[in-house]
């Protein structure tokens, strides 16, 4: 399969095209419709993605809670709440891919800005709209469940008892890191062009790497991964703990995406080799 | 991405076509056999809908009644009954999206008919095909399962204990928002036009729609957001308090479809602001 | 979208072709290796389909077992046991599909040859093939498992207590129409022609079918539709419930199996319409 | 549907073309960028695989040990870990296709090298990068999890009592055959030519394949069928018990890679009929 590849990145005429860099600061952006519409997208899905997840954590602790007497095989389960997160996302990207490009995730949103995708404007204006999102859609959950909301620790990400803030970050890191790094091969301009194979499918890797992490980093974080996710929680809930180890849940994500955005461009792409015209003898 | 998005746009030759409004009545329409197949095929769907979900939960409950002494932990789970909603949305719009659109809900049906996408008569002819089908799927239910049907609730939506009717008509709001929302992010004529990077696959994101509300609000309202999954199990079941709480089922729902039309037609297509002329600079 | 569809059917020149009838006796067929091979892929496709899912159902029950003081919740759970049927469908087909057309069952084949899809011979010789395969792939998980094969049911499909035999070949019957129903769906050839957005993606709704139709009957009947994997349990298993009970699980797929191909080829193709010449005007 | 096929291949001119056999030796190979470029990917990807996966082993086993009185339903299940490992697999192929042939496997490499896909150059080195990565993947579970990793089991692969040599041996020779067997069915030149009802969707059923053959060994061996994956863990946990077993899970999965090798190119590709030159009239 490999061979196929060099043959074609061997020819002159690349069967691919990578866009422009997306400007710093690109003040035609604001003025169209389009931009606000991605905002309001992004606003809406985070909404969403908070309100659906966040209810299935609350609603599978209140149904297999031991102190009430309650059936603990009763609920969905980890494994349904990992369900939630990463179906969310897989159904919420695939809606706003064509709005807002479905980031859905300030980290996302940082990668994909550190690798010049968009503008740092839009960058930042997404953050924001992300954020008001998951305060919002959290804030349902807690309207929702107003018995269950506080009882059950609201949906926030704190580390759990025996973990240290280095392993926590670290979880973090590389949870983020699988996820950006999907990002980033599903949204390849080369991909289409060069793996007859592998069809472009981006949204369901993408809402599978988000479940994967969560199988593996609920015992030890709760998982973040995603900023607006654990800042929406911490502000709704605003219990001191969750507000302590809040810095952990934006650290590591960003460090996460940042690692995936140079992985990817200067290795994957081979960013650095090219620019070095090195090693390479391409006609 | 979404600068690739804008150049498109701004090219004065769309690279899309909306199709026209559906009329409110079109009496050519009920002189096709075409017609009557999509009625046959929506009564089919939803009876094969109805009796595999609601089979599941009756099975899913039968197999681990703790009063009956048997093994808690021996059934499908909630994550289970959700998987089964969620699974027979996916195979039936699959089935029936070319025969019908693939409707099998009062709720999508409504939303696209607000949209214009389906005429006033067969939205309503839908709508009476999908109740009928319902209520023959859950007939079948309560004939093969005579000994626990009724034991077990019948499969009927009911607000759970704790929760007040205004959270769970806010539940079936959100929760029919999402799937209608999905529904009209994978039909939309744009999106295979756009979305280079995101291939049209639409029943499978509908059913992950389908499947992530039930994780969310199975512990709140059983999860209706299909009146005629609803409206089916109260009639076969027949209970005052499954009656009590229909209007909620379709109360809801509606006014959940009625949001998501508005968002897609309105925000995300920006019908509004292209009629009124405002904002954009296309040439 | 419905009125696209029309749009279509109503032109002249179809934008489909149907393949003509297979004929009952293809002598032709006989001379080639490619319809051995199709036999030889049937052969290992079936065995390794029940190798895979009794060895789950078999594991499951071991992990389990309350008598031997065992973690009740160890297993991967009847959600699991549904994934396994479900999930090695989906493989199998895909990767059998371009081979022999990924039948894998003999209702899947009984089905096609109704609907004139494969010849009589070829018909007979799959389902010979599918049997044996099933025999070998039990036989497999006997000489793995063989502590606890006989103590854990051995896979073998019977009518679980307080269900009648009517309740079990209605089960069947329904569980084997929603999977040829489906299967008949994916590989219609009018398909890609007209459902522009519902991409053929055939063995993934497939392998859910048979997922979904788990869930729902895994208590009443263990779940057949699928006469090659009930028989090769009963052979390896060779109890007298299981014979006693086996018929059900060919009555049942194949009268299942003929209505699916009944309502696919005369309601949703209309054949029988088209055939009277009636009540369409397409010119 | 296989008429057709038929057809297709009568014809003189196939509408497909298998590409040469690499060759065993390419030392062109090793001065591009592209080929370290693609070890990379492997040795992150290996590494990825294995921090999630065994991180979703220890973190089920330290939320439900019975010993700490903790809540035994509370942890993601066997289930779980089995959308872990099929999960993970699905996504690193998805991501790395298109830079390495996403193998994530030595006995992947093996197969494919084998059936002439890869050169023995290739074919070594991506299996050091591979064991490499799943060192590291391990090692950082266990720093992430000191307190747990070595009291349940580290992850590594054994021999479940009660199960002998010969059993554990069979069961990774046929579930690696299952994979590999995907692996050469997805891949396959003829297939976007042959199967217009089949979209070539590769990495989707080789997750699902893993997912599927550890719903059913998780049991008997813990599930292997990837040698870099058990010899990770065994470096690690550094276990009498697991070194002891480390050969079944090296001659095993190399066993059924060969075995699907054999099967694919031999007997559905009819690699040697064709050489004989027998049966078929083929113009």
């Amino acid at each position: 399969m490999t061979k196929d590849v060099e043959v074609a990145e061997h020819h002159g005429a690349k069967d691919y095209h990578d866009p422009p860099p997306a400007p710093l600061f690109d003040a035609d952006e604001l003025t169209k419709w389009s931009f606000y519409r991605a905002l309001i997208a992004e606003f809406i899905a985070t909404l969403l993605f908070l309100y659906v997840t966040v209810l299935t954590v609350i609603g599978y602790k209140s149904s297999t809670d031991p102190l009430l007497d309650l059936d603990q095989c009763g609920g969905v389960g980890i494994l349904g709440i990992a369900w939630a997160f990463g179906g969310m996302i897989f159904v919420l990207v695939y809606c706003t891919a064509g709005i807002s490009g479905g980031h859905i995730n300030p980290a996302v949103t940082f990668g994909l800005f550190l690798a010049r995708k968009v503008s740092l404007v839009r960058a930042v204006m997404y953050m924001v709209a992300q954020c008001l999102g998951a305060i919002c859609g959290v804030g349902l959950v807690k309207a929702f469940q107003s018995s269950y909301y506080n009882r059950y620790g609201g949906g926030a990400n704190t580390l759990a008892d025996g973990y240290n803030k280095g392993t926590g970050l670290g979880a973090e890191i590389i949870g983020t890191f699988v996820l950006v790094y999907t990002v980033f091969s599903a949204t390849d301009p080369k991909r289409s062009a060069r793996d007859s194979h592998v069809p472009v499918l981006a949204p369901l890797p993408i809402g599978f790497a988000v479940f994967m992490v969560h199988l593996a980093t609920i015992p030890i974080t709760g998982t973040g991964i995603n900023p607006a996710r654990s800042f929406g929680a911490a502000v709704i809930y605003n219990n001191d703990k969750a507000w302590d180890d809040q810095w952990i849940f934006w650290v590591g994500p960003f460090l996460g995406a940042a690692a995936a955005a140079f992985y990817h461009q200067f290795v994957l792409r081979a960013a650095a080799i090219k620019a070095l015209g090195s090693f390479r003898s391409n006609a």
